[in-house]
């Protein structure tokens, strides 16, 4: 892989950028730095040229000027590289003759033989072989079923980071900025042959062809989930994505039409995008409509059933019989089992919110369990019996019990482990429930910071099944 | 104050919790333990009896059995107490013919002259005594603006605890659980006239009496605004407040029609609710129709845009003069200030964000700003240099120079520092965040962690004086 630009110089130009974090990535090939003032960095022997270069490369990443763009991406074509991605900006997006005609200088290149993702974006991310966006040094190197197509290069890097602690593994992340090249559909098409991704998200400014992507986004969330969060369908939002990456904005009747009818999820935010995939990517490809809730706190309860039910999924109570055999194991008084179950306080240990679980999934009705825990509350105990909040969390048996109780009955259990107190003072906290989440995704059970967010998320998958399963029955 | 069933056999029951906490918490009055047993608990001598109480006492904190409560109660209104808190539980909310007794025996105690909180519940808040909730040592003792008023406990310490580190101070909570004597209406009433209070909060359940909670909410709003969330107003919803409070759900359509009505500000989680009041409590007493947002990623400004046009916010498209002016301070290419503006990395310098907000205050269309920061990228460049994050990130600069921004326009700046990275190799990061937030809430300039967030509770803000401004002026 050639990187084209770096500088002996250093800084922190996108190519010596890019040439650091590869390798602290461990990129998987040999990194080929190529800037015409030859030189050093990083104790890398710079090539004068591409030319230069022994044998033929693969891949080329270009950050040199705009206006050296076109000559570089040739000689990468020349040299047998098969793709390109271009980071540097001032093209199309700057709206000037200029920019325009060496965009489309670009495509002249790559119709003669070298696929390109750009230019003005952050690249490629692919955790196999250990190449990275822009600024993604520090991105994990397990893979994973999230493929994400971000116009935004913005959108990648910080959906990429997001994910990383909540618990997604990306196939490929392709921040495809102007998309001179390659771009929407044909990514989707790619991601959706792609055996490594399972789920397909997506951050679009505009469309270059409107009917092929309809027919792509259709034919992908036929095979997987398609996640889209659309930016720009406001005025002033779709004024901030001419200037980001010449698109257009669009109108939201549309847009909204457009993903409706291809049974694809459409978000609001990119946090609400990574909520979506992480149960898209945890949970079974099932339609869940009755669920149960537990949570140590009447009000959490009636926070979940209202959530749910604003996502069209409902929580059936309980018979007097299971609600008994449920509240004869939890502390009286202040618990009740009529679904939701309120297990009465915060300390329940482990071991009972598991025959909790168990006992709630014979209600034949109950597909998935939703398991409220205000861990925060544990450091009050710690200060009293003066120990560290994390020695006293029981974090991992929690986690265990969970999994388990998951695995036996078949039904899959979603944990809301809000993370209430985040001042200076309780960086405890802060590391006690960074552990605590990765206790639970690292056991397959995803993890999510607000009740309302939990059910949206819920209520994406069971949208996206219940369209598409009949569509295969017939 | 008397706590009333203190145990000198140590444990962590309630009287003893609340005893440590208000000790920790610094109680500015004095503490006097009760229990028939007597003995010492954490070197304070157990009185026997209330009547073993040398002079009156003034309020009381009652924990003792259920069946036990009534006489106890009837011991301290005898003693003088003004009002008592009960946070047994054990009452109306368990459905049976003995809790219902019970609880009409506390009503008969109260109309004798000692008002009561409670029971089942998690009682004051009062930042300014330092009485604290039932789990609640460590809450701050500043006072500010907040009034809540929750029928949970649970709710109660939840959003104190979030509030702490949000930004929101308190001026008092009112934990009111199955409310026996004193309940909603009352205390709106009581916080419409408290002079500490400027923004009501109010967690609720169920009312006791419809029309006229609807004249305390009515009339309470006239005067401060009152931000509602409603708990159970689902199916489910509904069967996890009989048992947690003894409330009835009540039908959605009602409620929405109802707090409309009011003028109260209708929210929809514990997150939302936080988010309002920090609006509300920071935000000049303003209608914000027009705003400039800024933020470094082209993507942050389509997201914001689009955000704002749901909350009925525009974001007015500059003159070209003011656009030039603004981008001529900005790094090129990458940028764009039509605003949204694109300052284009997530590094430019607070003295130039400084001016960007300047010049964007000279639009008069716009009334408010939004700075969306994604300080996690330091991190890369601490780690590239070698540095602690905290020690790189520009956080005080930062703080001073918006809100001095702010204060020399006069038009408010909101922040959005979304917390993207939060695994547990990013605790320095969690500390630099931390310490970000206080620089800015300290200088009364809020902080919020998504785009969306921030735009939804500016908008409450605005929809409260736009609709009640007219009727003042009429």
């Amino acid at each position: 892989m050639a990187i084209v630009g770096v500088s002996s110089e250093g800084g922190y130009g996108f190519a010596n950028g890019m040439l650091l974090a590869c390798r602290a990535m461990g990129f998987a090939g040999e990194i080929l730095p190529v800037n015409p003032k030859g030189g050093t960095f990083a104790g890398q022997t710079i090539f004068h040229s591409l030319e230069e270069i022994p044998g033929d490369i693969d891949f080329a990443v270009i950050a040199v000027p705009a206006p050296a763009v076109p000559e570089a991406l040739e000689a990468c074509r020349r040299k047998g590289a098969a793709g390109a991605e271009v980071l540097t900006a001032g093209f199309g997006e700057t709206g000037t003759p200029e920019g325009r005609v060496l965009e489309q200088q670009i495509r002249e290149v790559a119709a003669r033989g070298i696929r390109v993702v750009g230019p003005n974006c952050f690249g490629i991310y692919c955790p196999a072989s250990g190449l990275t966006l822009l600024p993604g040094a520090g991105l994990s190197r397990e893979t994973g079923p999230v493929g994400f197509l971000s116009q935004s290069g913005g959108m990648s890097i910080d959906l990429a980071h997001l994910g990383g602690w909540m618990g997604l593994r990306f196939s490929k992340v392709i921040s495809f900025g102007n998309g001179a090249d390659l771009r929407e559909a044909e990514l989707l098409r790619y991601l959706a042959d792609d055996p490594e991704t399972g789920v397909i998200a997506m951050y679009v400014e505009g469309v270059a062809d409107g009917s092929d992507f309809f027919q792509a986004i259709r034919e992908a969330a036929l095979r997987k989930p398609v996640v889209v969060l659309k930016g720009g369908l406001s005025e002033a939002g779709g004024r901030a994505v001419v200037g980001h990456t010449a698109s257009m904005g669009g109108s939201r009747a549309i847009w909204s039409g457009v993903l409706r009818q291809a049974n694809a999820t459409r978000v609001e935010s990119l946090e609400e995008l990574a909520q979506a995939c992480l149960a898209f990517s945890h949970l079974p490809a099932r339609v869940f409509r009755g669920i149960s809730a537990v949570g140590g706190g009447g009000a959490l309860g009636a926070a979940a059933g209202d959530a749910a039910e604003a996502c069209g999924i409902t929580l059936p109570a309980f018979s007097p019989d299971l609600r008994d055999r449920i509240e004869a194991i939890l502390p009286r008084p202040g618990s009740s089992a009529a679904n939701p179950i309120d297990v009465a306080n915060p300390f329940v240990p482990p071991a009972v919110l598991g025959q909790v679980l168990r006992l709630a999934a014979e209600d034949t009705r109950v597909g998935l369990q939703v398991l409220i825990s205000l861990l925060y509350h544990y450091k009050s105990q710690a200060r009293a019996v003066g120990v560290a909040v994390a020695d006293i969390t029981p974090c991992t048996e929690l986690a265990e019990t969970v999994a388990a109780a998951a695995a036996d009955t078949g039904k899959p259990v979603v944990m809301v482990l809000p993370d209430l107190m985040r001042g200076p003072e309780d960086l405890d906290l802060a590391g006690m429930m960074a552990g605590a989440r990765e206790e639970f995704t690292g056991r397959g059970v995803p993890v999510f910071g607000a009740i309302g967010e939990a059910l949206r998320a819920i209520g994406h998958v069971s949208a996206y099944y219940e369209r598409r399963l009949p569509r295969e029955e017939s």
